[in-house]
């Protein structure tokens, strides 16, 4: 790195220091336009828009427009604070202390930001004429209901006709130390809810009534008896999860006229949304047998199970975090859905960040020396992407 | 009967006509008053009251002091009447159409109480020398709170010196037809809640997290596997329902920290609240062992199971009405509870009263027929209860 491009210590200084709350752009896309636009990128600000929604403003950058091209993906947006008088240093000062970057969106995800712009200014500097393209996908909704954000960014880009060949993602995706772990996919997610019918009746006439408790105890205990699947080769098992039960009876002596339980499953690449729903629907309806009346109403998913191949693409990322950081990266497809499952559709895309164990939380942090080595991770992406012709 | 006693149809219309919806006296008590105080009663007009609750007026009669005492109780406050314009005649108007009389009350249990006045109001004509005692115990709580009434009543009659031999107490005991159903006891209730605690997290890292809905189905089932028994010779196997059960969770990516569920069990005379309890937390526990964290909250219970066992006094009133209707009446101990549950305390009580079916509708409403029988069997129970010395 040369002395004159700009550090991802400040850089993702100046990003935290913009409050970038979603909805709010809070100053971080103008920021990226600009460093960006200096060094040399073409850079659109597209606004999307929803009835009964705010705006939300997003950032589409190019530079060059041979081949390959590189897509850098990402958000400035951030979750909300929490109580700020819990945090030790102000969420948007970007404050260092003890080697540590204060604030939100440190980890997740104006870090990873920061680091991959510090990258960029670098191998630019060094390879003006590097012959493919590297582009910019920044949205301001990933943390809120990420309906403004990549999918229609993505749309936007097709419709100019941009082309991606891969894809990196920058969520924060090692649990406790820089290059454990790269995301190769993500589950899928899909939740549904169970109602049983039942007759409300008084507790001292049960013959009256149908208490339909005991239906839905039968039917939830049915659901989770077996395990879903055993996992694959790269993905853990499905597993369902029971988010509420309820019935909403506060009378002690009525039996109630329905009940409703909610669960959520986050399943692997053995499963699409449809054949998972039909599975649940065979669950239950051996369970409820002729005996209970229920019904399944299956919330329509934006999450599929995806996995992108390891491939040579793959072996370049894991190869620059092994070189810098001495470890051999996981190829994992474990936690939540984050943008990829949109961006898959597009080209392949793997995810690779900062440490996550801050995220979300009072006095999200990043080690500065993290900050550095994922700067120095990605720059050797961009050498390995790119061979430069005499290599 | 004689001519100039007070018909059980104009005593019930006049019943009905009083607004009388807990806590409201609504005139009832009134009428009773002036209509015991004619025939000879010295009539008291207890008022019981509870710091945040409103005041409730009662009443009790006696005449003659000489034994046995028969005790007539029973309440004149009614439940809300619903939506009013969803009656066919109006609930307070006491109106009479097609050989039945309409409105809130008509058989929960007005119109008893109308059958047992004018009972006992023929009685004393025809003789007035009957060497016993014959007292009303009338609350105005009895479909509220059942905190003013006719246990306060009762020990305030205590108090007084007063005692009863039995207790006929006129809640509608029939489900169908006049004359099937003498109750002689009633089955006990006990109210529990089941709290398993677990531990918050996030769907998508359930290692993380400890889902306390899994452990409330395993001890919610566990609880009603097997029955609590097979019931008595005079009553029937006691019930558990779940009336509710209630996690709140709103977020479907959210695993919940706790998750509720509240029974109600309607216990035979196998059971005391207390050894129910205790049954209920040995299955509990034995579901539970050593995975599932749960605390059971057991509220306290004013209802024991209670039976009076047959004997001459059920002889009498089930010999009442089978003279009069040529149905031997089933000695039940099925349905809710009532106020014999403290009557019992104080002397034997049975209860026998109208049809049930449309108590607590919209268009409550007795047979005029049942009307004039119920207060023909009252009458024999009087003739039977005091028998002449002549006799």
């Amino acid at each position: 790195m040369t002395h004159d491009t700009p550090s991802p210590i400040a850089l993702a200084q100046s990003l935290i220091r913009c409050p970038s709350v979603t909805p709010e752009e809070g100053g971080a896309l103008a920021l990226l336009e600009n460093v960006l636009g200096q060094a040399g990128f073409s850079v659109e600000r597209p606004v999307f828009s929803e009835p009964g929604m705010p705006d939300i403003e997003n950032l589409y950058a190019r530079i060059g427009t041979g081949s390959p091209c590189l897509l850098f993906a990402g958000h400035t947006d951030v979750v909300p604070t929490g109580e700020t008088s819990a945090w030790t240093h102000d969420p948007f000062s970007g404050e260092i202390a003890d080697g540590r970057l204060y604030g939100r969106g440190a980890v997740d995800m104006k870090g990873s930001i920061a680091c991959k712009l510090a990258a960029t200014l670098a191998f630019l500097r060094e390879r003006p004429d590097f012959g493919g393209s590297i582009a910019f996908l920044i949205t301001g909704d990933e943390e809120g209901p990420a309906i403004n954000g990549t999918v229609k960014l993505l749309a936007w880009a097709r419709d100019r006709g941009e082309r991606f060949d891969h894809c990196l993602l920058g969520e924060p995706t090692n649990p406790s130390r820089l290059g454990e772990m790269i995301k190769i996919g993500r589950r899928g997610s899909l939740t549904g809810t169970i109602t049983v019918h039942g007759r409300q009746g008084h507790v001292a006439y049960p013959h009256r009534a149908e208490n339909p408790i005991p239906g839905l105890l039968r039917l939830c205990s049915g659901l989770i008896v077996d395990p879903l699947d055993d996992g694959t080769a790269h993905f853990d098992a499905s597993n369902l999860e029971f988010t509420t039960i309820d019935v909403g009876n506060p009378a002690t002596n009525v039996i109630p006229a329905s009940a409703k339980a909610v669960f959520n499953i986050r399943f692997n690449e053995g499963w699409s949304a449809e054949s998972l729903g039909a599975e649940i629907r065979r669950r239950l309806d051996a369970s409820a047998g002729n005996i209970v009346r229920f019904s399944l109403d299956l919330q329509p998913s934006n999450a599929p199970a995806f996995l992108t191949q390891p491939d040579a693409f793959v072996d370049v990322v894991a190869g620059a975090i092994e070189a810098e950081t001495g470890l051999k990266p996981t190829l994992s497809t474990t936690g939540g859905t984050s943008d990829a499952r949109f961006i898959k559709d597009c080209c392949p895309v793997i995810e690779f960040g900062l440490v996550g164990e801050t995220m979300h939380q009072i006095d999200e942090c990043v080690a500065v020396a993290d900050l550095e080595q994922l700067t120095a991770i990605y720059r050797r992406v961009l050498d390995a992407y790119f061979p430069s012709s005499s290599a």
